[in-house]
């Protein structure tokens, strides 16, 4: 008899847990949890993670340096792709920390954003506008009933402890195949992880991902892209159709002049012909007025120039060298604070690297 | 001795108040108030407003609906203009009412943003971030000492009580001339308020007041831009360049065939050769999913352009027409949820509005 109660208790409590995970009723409307949806712009599988949306695998956590785990926990660059032919997309979201920024819109920082394959090109659809840690939003109604694929980009400075996707009762969703190119991994600073995008497919890597239909998985940590060994061993691991390191912001020169060997090292030990990127420090706009800025922005590409010719010198082959000069315009309008970018910056700089990608015949493989 | 007392008291009350009002001191830095900068984006008299930082006359609060009068004490668009030779410029301002909201960064919402005339081109420099109904900022340091003309954007979407400018205490600070030219003055929604700009500077008729180098006025009233019988007398009375009415999306196409010829004539009346600009409803980027968003539009834009039609008929002229489409771009990517422009979209649509503004042949005059 007990045992009959505690199965029959298990058996609901399994029951709670898996409907919440998987497909809750409310209303018309049937939400479905992570089985149903593929989660890319990850390059680390969800087995090895504490939590499907982080960004480093849970044996990282006392290898990386403390900010770098905790920043490991937003879910920038991460999406969700499904396809579905309801009428009505809704979503709810649950976030880790509830972060504020006051140079960042809450869009940006923990909202999420849909956008729809049209016609062969991924189209915005809509924003999931966060009100507290649970989250709920219609994103759009009105539909005709046809099947569609969608991208939901998940919150770029918070993390995500849970998302479910809710659709009409009388319609489907399905998980598509898992894209066969191999991703472009980038390493970076708060420019990368999205710092200052209105909304989360915004971050420069969202939009290069849409605009070459190719995944981008994002190693951004806000102050702390430092070219950090674990990081190289971890990006190491992840095959990828090339790798773009855009660290300079967070470093001084002489951190660069002692990093980019061996992180270039690290990554050609394990990926012998896979092209790397190294990207000059960001233009901060007000170098135009303080030369004091400009002096250390200079320094710090030249420190990067430097190891990046000595590594070529030394004979590595497959190595792109891309300066900043212009990525964001040259109007001097495309941030929010002179480093970070706005959506305005995020565009340019996304067609300037596509724009050098494809200079340098960089491929996708 | 009560009287002089009291005598005492009013002098050092005085003295306090024109302290605070016109120059503080701090460290090595004095703050200088409004007798020291002059205002711009507003075209009503200083001495007909409750604060030099509203956007309608005090005699206009029982005149207008309530949500117009309390969204006329925002700031959107007025912006302070000042010459120094300072090596560094800091701010003081204060908040009227602390505005949150989620799909805006509060920089935009109720932060401060700084440009500097560099060749002749307006430059941006830095944005003071906001933290409380106080707030303090350094915008810029390690400048060389020569004079500079600089703007001050105020905030979109807050009240501003109170700006002071900090510079070094052996600068000066000096009060520019007016402009001569006329400005534009602007009619419309929460878009022309600035929703959704990351900072107060890249609100449309601010991008397009630096590039055309004219003063531009700025009457959007979020939800409220709707043709209202006491604005369009109120802007009839500011001689302009040419008006711009850009009110459809807080309309119903019913409002809109009402409100056109009533607007037109009263401007008309005090303004014989000034033209008029009728912007149609912006492109809602959900339109594309969404046929009854779509139709909604296209309903606003023909009565729009019936109304129009009706009044070139009648014999006015000067009128101009422009079309919304292709405003904001056509990759869907301007807004932050659909309808409110990012930095991106109001930096399309600025540049949309000046090649429209010239392909018309409206002259600054």
């Amino acid at each position: 008899m007990n045992r009959f109660i505690c199965l029959l208790l298990l058996t609901c409590l399994s029951s709670s847990v898996f409907s919440q995970e998987t497909s809750t009723k409310k209303e018309n409307v049937t939400y479905y949890g992570k089985e149903h949806f593929l989660i890319e712009g990850t390059g680390v599988a969800e087995t090895e993670k504490e939590s499907p949306y982080d960004r480093l695998p849970a044996s990282y956590k006392d290898k990386v340096r403390k900010p770098v785990w905790g920043l490991s926990k937003n879910s920038a660059g991460i999406s969700l792709r499904f396809n579905s032919n309801s009428t009505s997309i809704k979503v709810k979201w649950s976030l880790l920390n509830d972060t504020k920024m006051n140079h960042m819109a809450e869009t940006g920082i923990k909202g999420v954003d849909l956008y729809c394959k049209l016609n062969g090109v991924w189209t915005y659809v809509n924003t999931g506008r966060p009100t507290a840690k649970e989250n709920e939003a219609a994103l759009i109604s009105s539909l005709s009933p046809v099947e569609r694929e969608y991208k939901l980009y998940l919150p770029l400075y918070d993390g995500t402890t849970k998302v479910e996707i809710g659709i009409d009762n009388s319609s489907v969703i399905t998980k598509p195949a898992a894209d066969k190119q191999l991703p472009i991994v980038f390493y970076g600073t708060s420019i990368l992880q999205g710092g200052c995008a209105s909304r989360p497919g915004m971050v420069f890597t969202s939009i290069i991902s849409r605009k070459l239909n190719v995944d981008c998985i994002n190693f951004g940590f806000s102050g702390n892209g430092m070219m950090d060994p674990p990081i190289a061993e971890l990006i190491s691991g992840i095959k990828a159709s090339f790798y773009v390191i855009d660290c300079l912001p967070n470093m001084t020169a002489k951190q660069v002049t002692d990093s980019v060997i061996p992180l270039a090292t690290a990554i050609r030990k394990k990926n012998p012909n896979t092209p790397i990127v190294f990207v000059e420090n960001v233009e901060y706009t007000r170098a135009i007025f303080q030369a004091n800025l400009k002096k250390s922005m200079d320094e710090k590409n030249q420190a990067l120039k430097t190891e990046f010719d000595k590594l070529v010198r030394g004979g590595m082959k497959d190595l792109i060298y891309i300066s900043a000069t212009g990525s964001i315009g040259t109007d001097n309008e495309g941030t929010v604070d002179g480093t970070h970018l706005t959506d305005l910056g995020f565009i340019r700089y996304a067609d300037y690297l596509i724009e050098k990608f494809k200079e340098n015949k960089l491929a996708i493989k």
